[in-house]
């Protein structure tokens, strides 16, 4: 699947003004200009107001209507005099919007706007769909194939353009990337997110954000969507021994996390991450991070996806504002049924977004092969869970990667998860089931209608068809084809696969036909597919 | 490990009367005649009043006073004229009651006792220890080495003899059993827990318990307690095809589960499991559950341990009146990295409570071999967790065994589970954590201080001996010991291992004893400890 990027200059641009045009949006320069966006895009209304003493703590909030339905979507100073209230609208058809706020030049302005038919790119916003899966507010399912690069937005223009042409033709649909910088990561671009109150490294006034920072996340964030990719926004992360964003009180925590919403919750391809490695910021408790959700849950009008990533210690994702979980844990795609684990404790979707990376790093953490950064998604696959991808591969020491700055891919594993989502688009909706779990089946799919088994590093030289009896009463028909997941080929074999009790109770099979021949290498898998 | 039973009576007698008397109670027969009572004991009051119309109705209350605390201890009406009141004193020294009822001859009788100090076998209730682990109130470590005979208190009087002397002979140290008859198994003793209406088997009327009934439930718990065995009283389940115990309203389900805990809550050895595969019991919602753990936890004044054991749906564990995951996974077991991921996640102890059973049946539940029944015991301990056994093994079709009737065990499992029981009282207190977690390293122990590494079916003839950089820093000392987890022996080699760092920063090693000689036997293990 081939994404064509329609608009590079909105990232080279850096000015939030465009932004919202390549959403399908639209804005009103004046209060009283109806215009057309599309449903699930970006409206936006730049409002004028000089001379507020503190322009960042201003109240402004537009108020959405149609018919019933009322949204309140929180606005934002945005540099200068100018005051920004961004939404999406959720349903089509006339929409009308009037500004509350302590601003007096601010308050009652009003509009309307239409809010038309959705372009075909434009699938909605994804949420949670049947318990652990995806799918866009159109219904179309969303086949979560991530990658992490923390730290693209912060780098020169140049760079930033070649990690979207990198993305447009890469597998990926969702973007993992912190919001503040990494201090372990050069940021090569001088943008700074507060302004400056003297010349220390932390000398930072909390209060006054720098909108030429945030225009730039803006504009990087329309960009993926553009592209079809999730931005996954990294509210806080551990990573910071210089500039101290991650010490800062928890009323500066609040207002940053507020302006954030503010400024990027009308985007349909965010997602929040609470934070990266949440259990190594030593500066917060779980109690933070459970006010912190709240807050983001209060201040988002559209209930975008929330998670929170891990190091060794999880939060507790059954918590009502977790929507799925979001884990670090590369042993957990060592095979099937651990990831499946995770899955039915909290009857949640289950993204691994860090299973370590393909790499040559001596850290252990960025030394996986092509074949086991693939076999990691696999496993995910048939365990009902999703995979995040990522690459450490310097060119020489001192090189920068994907991981930490975006630009090119270098690995082998890329074009190996473009196979496999068009094996999972060819696949049940929403998603993969583990079948007759707990019983070590290792078949993940559909009961009854399609199966995948993945043998891993393995290399048989057979394997005897054998299905669970759930949905199995004895005469269905099926087909297979055998997969190697490395050479992406398919083979389909001929004729079919006619069910019969066995012996054991158990399990049904083909008497004439017990087993599937395999070419006794790694990394195969095969598909069992029902016929009409 | 053996456990000498000294009451054997009290289970023959069926009488509640006798019960505390094993548990280091005492009884103040007259309201003014002040006992002797050990801490952690059973104290009871039998109190008198003719002719309450709705006596399981009354409202019973001791209200036990030492200093500025208080506990109010819920009592229950035992038939004819006579009202029970049990208290376990939490700390030593003189304690006075009081009642409270809405009946007249009971409210403001009143009374005094002593309690003293716990005798040698008496260490208290367990509780959780260190999140994960358990430990007695006098701070003994509890090393769970769990069984189940679902029905052993409904069996006639020998056979109950018979089960108390096979687990006086047994390491288990915990059983799983239900309060209600289970349908499936022969009831072999004519009692009922409600008075029956009718000749049907489901006519019962729910307001009037049968004492007879507890009053053998009673003695069963106080024999268990004699025998340092901690009960695992199961309130509902799903095995009720016959009385509708199952069936019954909320209303119903509340005015029980009140009576049970008015009746067992002194009892120092009594742990709550709320339902055992509570996700069968259609007739009761997550929410239902969640009521009746709550009203456990407010009814019993010591706070005893609460869990609900699952069949394919977890219960989320994490919530606040959960104390520890029971789970039925028996491929949780199946690797230790598996059995620690549910331990992450809720951060509880863990007891996989059912993980199939050792047994002859042509069910894939009750067909382990015995070494399969071990190595899950294994497995789940270098995962930081416990495990529990019981047996399907009948002598011919048609026989009853172990899980469902108790008498006699009959597998190969158990002694070895009495050898795995002696070494983790040789380890670590309260327990085993694993060790670089998440990292393959498949070790159990106490970082720099003491490793576990089980090999389960393979049958390695070396093992390199890398520990892991945690706590580790060079010139460590260890000895080692190579385990026969199955034919229950320990070799010591001879020497020391003395750490230094290997070329790869995760690892220290002795460069002069790189490895270990195994025999090339399955279900062998190594524990290295460290020297003063």
């Amino acid at each position: 699947m081939k994404l064509t990027m329609t608009r590079r200059s909105v990232v080279a641009s850096g000015a939030a003004g465009a932004a919202w045009a390549a959403l399908g949006g639209g804005a009103a320069r004046a209060a009283s200009q109806a215009v057309q966006v599309e449903q699930w895009g970006l409206f936006e209304t730049a409002l004028t107001a000089p001379g507020a003493p503190e322009p960042f703590r201003t109240a402004v909030t537009g108020v959405f209507t149609q018919g019933e339905t009322t949204v309140r979507a929180p606005g934002f100073y945005d540099g200068g005099d100018v005051y920004r209230i961004r939404f999406s609208p959720p349903t089509p058809g006339a929409w009308r919007w009037r500004v509350e706020s302590d601003l007096k030049a601010l308050n009652g302005q009003e509009g309307r706007f239409e809010a038309i038919a959705p372009s075909s790119g434009n699938h909605g916003p994804v949420a949670v769909q049947d318990d652990y899966h995806f799918a866009y507010a159109d219904g179309a399912p969303f086949r979560q194939i991530g990658t992490t690069s923390y730290g693209w937005t912060h780098q020169p223009e140049a760079r930033r353009r070649q990690t979207l042409e990198t993305l447009a033709a890469s597998p990926f649909n969702k973007l993992r990337m912190l919001v503040f910088p990494n201090a372990t990561i050069a940021t090569n671009e001088a943008l700074s997110p507060y302004e400056k109150t003297g010349p220390g490294p932390r000398d930072w006034d909390f209060t006054r954000f720098n909108p030429a920072y945030f225009q730039r996340l803006d504009a990087c964030v329309a960009a993926l969507c553009d592209l079809g990719i999730q931005a996954d926004v990294i509210l806080f992360h551990p990573y910071d021994e210089t500039f101290g964003f991650e010490e800062m009180a928890a009323e500066a925590d609040d207002h940053y996390v507020r302006y954030v919403v503010a400024r990027l919750a009308a985007y349909r391809n965010v997602w929040w991450s609470l934070a990266n490695e949440f259990d190594l910021l030593k500066t917060k408790t779980d109690s933070d991070f459970d006010r912190l959700f709240q807050l983001v849950q209060s201040q988002d009008p559209y209930g975008r996806l929330r998670s929170i990533h891990n190091w060794r210690r999880l939060y507790d994702h059954g918590k009502p504002w977790v929507t799925h979980a979001s884990i670090q844990n590369g042993s957990a795609v060592l095979d099937d049924v651990r990831a499946e684990t995770y899955r039915s404790v909290w009857r949640k979707p289950v993204i691994f977004d860090e299973i370590c990376y393909e790499g040559s790093l001596e850290d252990r953490w960025g030394d996986l092969t092509g074949p086991e950064m693939v076999r990691g998604f696999w496993h995910g696959l048939i365990g009902g869970t999703y995979v995040g991808h990522s690459e450490c591969l310097p060119r020489h020491k001192g090189d920068g990667f994907w991981l930490g700055e975006g630009g090119e891919l270098r690995g082998k594993s890329a074009p190996r998860l473009a196979f496999l989502r068009s094996i999972m688009e060819a696949g049940p909706t929403p998603g993969v089931e583990p079948i007759d779990k707990w019983w070590e089946q290792h078949l993940g799919g559909v009961a009854g209608q399609y199966y995948l088994r993945y043998f891993g590093d393995a290399a048989p030289t057979e394997w005897a068809l054998d299905l669970p009896r759930d949905e199995i009463t004895g005469g269905e028909r099926f087909r297979v084809d055998v997969i190697d997941t490395w050479n992406m080929t398919i083979e389909a074999l001929p004729g079919e696969f006619v069910m019969a009790a066995k012996e054991t109770k158990y399990f049904f099979h083909d008497p004439a036909r017990p087993t599937v021949a395999l070419p006794g290498r790694p990394w195969m898998a095969v598909r069992v597919t029902r016929l009409a």
